[in-house]
């Protein structure tokens, strides 16, 4: 099984980093090959980087999907989600997708700890498109940028707890979201001290696709994520029809 | 990895035939032990049945999952569902639930087939108190008895078929759950015909279990599962506190 | 106009005073018959014993109801209440569900103040199903267990009052709910220090199923609340089909 | 006990047919008092009819209210309920309001049938206001004018009766509300055909008004209801401070 | 271009100034008249004055508009607006709808600040009615009555951006709506104070009928806007058909 | 006043025309000029084609929008909007957002008549993020591609028709909003022929966005729409920080 976990942040570190986090909790048999796309911004706070890292994304995913079992798109905001559903073959995961859908085989409610306020609208609109509000208890922000994870681990987890703690204690929360990818290698430490799950998703992500290769299920392709019309493109070049 | 799934209806022939079902997208290393309590209606087509087929469900909870990994609830109302969680020390998942989470990884927007014009609205709790309504397109019922799909596979397919095109093309559902544990095996048959997934909450609930398992999560005991307090029963053993 | 009352928790001296609490304000011609099942556990205090408790009701459902007007499942989680409806033919009110409907009467919004926090998610389950979501403003917990209440009275009522304070101050509460049976006959005492209305379900529930009775109108049999299907039980007494 | 209900269409003939359905139901020691306002509109059908009738009918209110116990709206639309609440120190009613919290009791869905099809979206806008779109199944309408219920009740309960038959059938109504004063009076008639509980909202609401007043609870007066200020007015009598 | 601009509350000095408000942002050839009811309440703080002022408007717009290409109900509580609709062959807007549609077009999420914590559930079922639950972040009410606005603009000023400061910091307000017609001549001050866009809803509704204008649309007469049907009225004028 | 008029969509007579149906409502003194970016796919109708057409278009945003007062995003899926917002220093108005806002000062609810069935679930997400599911009654396809409306203009009206007659009878619609840039030139014809207001989203954008800027309002910059943090690109221009 092999699967591509694309992180669209080009941040070579950081994809690195969450290459092994996707290792971590994949099966032995299961085959991990984490990229960044080869241009965009080093890192996504905000709806514009997003876009952007979006499409430089899905141009990995028109080139190289064909290559793996399965993709995953390792960023908290599900960048380009269903559009790299479109012109994938194979099934494609979300980590906030998949953090969010774990979650609520655990615990009744969770909250979401991320980087910093600016992107708490842009995570609403996360929760809202998946259809998850109900499940959701909060989204808390911290001072950390995207990278700050990866500079300074340590001190990260301790915004990450104090925020969680919150979450838990104020907002109800039953389970706590880790809410970059950058993030996701602290989740058991997170845990340890919070006492609830404590969930990365790109781990989630892993154990997903797993499921849903072993059960032979994939993307339906009827509406939502039916393949492109084929299509002149101007200056640029289109999907092949996949 | 030892897994205790659950069938609430005490119909031996479709229990065995669940834990088929569970076995045929398991992992070489998972076992599968599929029972049913030693006593409770046959069926569950109801409010009633399904509380009754809950509490029954629950003492084998209480008294056997200490020697599994993890808990299937393998009827689509999910009985008893967060009772099970409280008084179990191993994650417990739902058919319902999975099937619904899982759905969510390849659709849009999924319908329910399932038995009996009747249980429709019981459905319809379900997938609200799950907080999935925006996802679910629709439930659409059948003339099917829970039993009927075990006595007439072959029938109880075509019915299927025929409710799951409906959904399709009148609803807008890009993928089918099978709602009803005993419909289960019909998974692939009725795929194949509609050309969407459809997925069977047994297999979905198998390979989410696992996943869990893998990733080292467990559920959530702060609030909404929490164990019980320690207390008196009159005249019934209560668990003893996990 | 004979209504049986059952509190579904265990505990006599709670049955005797919730049996006073519908006495209160039903009408001359009203008879109150409270009773306990006669097993499960003393108190109901999440979702496990709700479960147990549900069934052990049900029995007396099934075996008593036809000797009385109108059932009141009185417990605030509103234990059983689809499927008691399914098996009795006269009406069934559940406190939580009398309380709120009540209350939509004479405030714009209510809260509920209730016991543990443990049971706030329940609570939250319960006032979704009813689908009372946009009229509850929030959910209040104490240190209250449910037994507490019977054992002293006065302390609970000062524990009750200042969280109903804190509802209508903080949450915008205009009524103030009180979310387990054995509150019930503190109803008067902190309406008159919080200065709003203070329902108690149970009186509530006399009051609804007089006005039900009065009415001639009874459970809707058709779709959700349909009589079982005759079927066989393995070691268990099914209901005969009402 | 002494009600008051207004008809705030100023149609005779109709306000004695409302005075007669209040009575029906209500228990012996209760005193219906059915009155229209002295001008207004003939019957209500739309959103200027209703608030012109509103102020109307709210003079009624302010300047008899205080020799009655309860008020009662007696119009579909609630037309004016909020303001009639803030200037009272009775409970008040509304019939949409009642007849929607009584079929909650008997019934997981309800649907209303009314009058012309312009009045759909106003009566969708006072089932959201009251909270009731979870409960509420369709509301259907028919070609009947307010005054045709009261000059043809015969040929106005045949159309009542097939509209409600649809909303069983294709919507998945348990109960149905007549959405018309007007149409009370048919409630037996219909529910005879229809095999589901048919509720009139004036009937409902003497039984939920004499329930409010044995309990002795009324209208909050902290926040939503609260009375007006003292205020002088251009031209016209204002209320007295209740 | 003529705009009838009605002020609902019977203040001459007010109904003065939100003319001025209205002719600030108006364009060159846009002719505004602003008048009052000639009876009713001197200020609309609750339901009951909401409905007579209602009425009292619905008056002028029968009698006037006609005049004109447009009318204004410029009262944040949007009284009567529906109705004005069905008699009036010229849009009608009011001012809490165009503001909180004007406010979409430059924030993820608005917060409404307005007079007295006793309206502050009115407001939110104006929200409600217009379908804006999703974007409006919070409802903060201040110490003001709509008078005092009036009387002492620069006291009022700082209340509102004490209020819309909590509202931005608490709440995740990323504009603020001033919730009161006498509050609008203040919006340019307060802006310039928490630098977010802070919306006079009379200056709103007039862009947006200039733009309804220019477009050439009018209101929809076919369902919930459909013109009264000819009919008597007891002691009152209706209105002409329009 | 300058808009920027952006047609994602790189078929050169398409922006033509859209720049024609900008003109045909705009004032006199506000200067329109209609562009496409120079990459990107001829047509969208779907995700994959959304995404690399909002970037492209964010380019043009990010190099030309400090020439104007303002841009419009003149493409039903409003593709990057919340993106445009935070590179851009002027308003920034997506065509879908428009026609809704606009739609709801004339009619009560309103459906969108758009192209092909695949963009269904699209515009269904677009719907719910701008918060409009209230005021939406359904979203209509047809047969029509993008470029079909600009081939055959009398085709297209002859399909559009024939859905919006279907949304104003079976779905309640009371405006039509033409779901597709494309569509905008054939509002008046369609109109014509329905009889409830039928809206170009361009046509409304262009008004929304003349009286912003008349008002002197722009985009809140505090959270949403926040300019992006200075960051590094690789082989990409960033924008420099508006």
């Amino acid at each position: 099984m092999r699967i591509l976990v694309i992180n669209p942040n080009t941040t070579e570190a950081m994809t690195h980093d969450i290459g092994e986090a996707a290792r971590r909790y994949a099966r032995p048999g299961t085959v991990i090959e984490a990229v960044s796309p080869n241009w965009g911004p080093r890192s996504i706070e905000g709806h514009y980087e997003d876009f952007v890292a979006a499409v430089a994304m899905l141009e990995v995913v028109r080139d190289r999907s064909h290559e793996f079992d399965a993709v995953i798109v390792a960023c908290f905001g599900d960048p380009g989600l269903a559009a790299a559903r479109e012109v994938s073959n194979v099934p494609v995961v979300g980590i906030a997708e998949a953090s969010m859908l774990m979650a609520c085989t655990v615990a009744h409610s969770f909250s979401i700890v991320t980087i910093l306020p600016r992107v708490k609208p842009m995570l609403e609109d996360v929760v809202k498109l998946h259809g998850m509000e109900a499940r959701c208890a909060s989204i808390r922000t911290t001072s950390l940028s995207v990278l700050d994870c990866e500079r300074d681990p340590a001190a990260a987890g301790r915004e990450i707890i104090i925020a969680g703690r919150k979450a838990i204690e104020e907002d109800g929360a039953e389970a706590i979201l880790l809410g970059c990818a950058g993030m996701g290698p602290l989740d058991k430490i997170v845990q340890a001290e919070l006492g609830v799950p404590v969930l990365d998703g790109t781990a989630c992500a892993v154990k997903l696709v797993e499921g849903i290769l072993d059960y032979g299920i994939t993307t339906s392709r009827v509406a939502a994520y039916h393949a492109p019309e084929p299509k002149e493109y101007l200056n640029y070049q289109g999907p092949t029809r996949p």
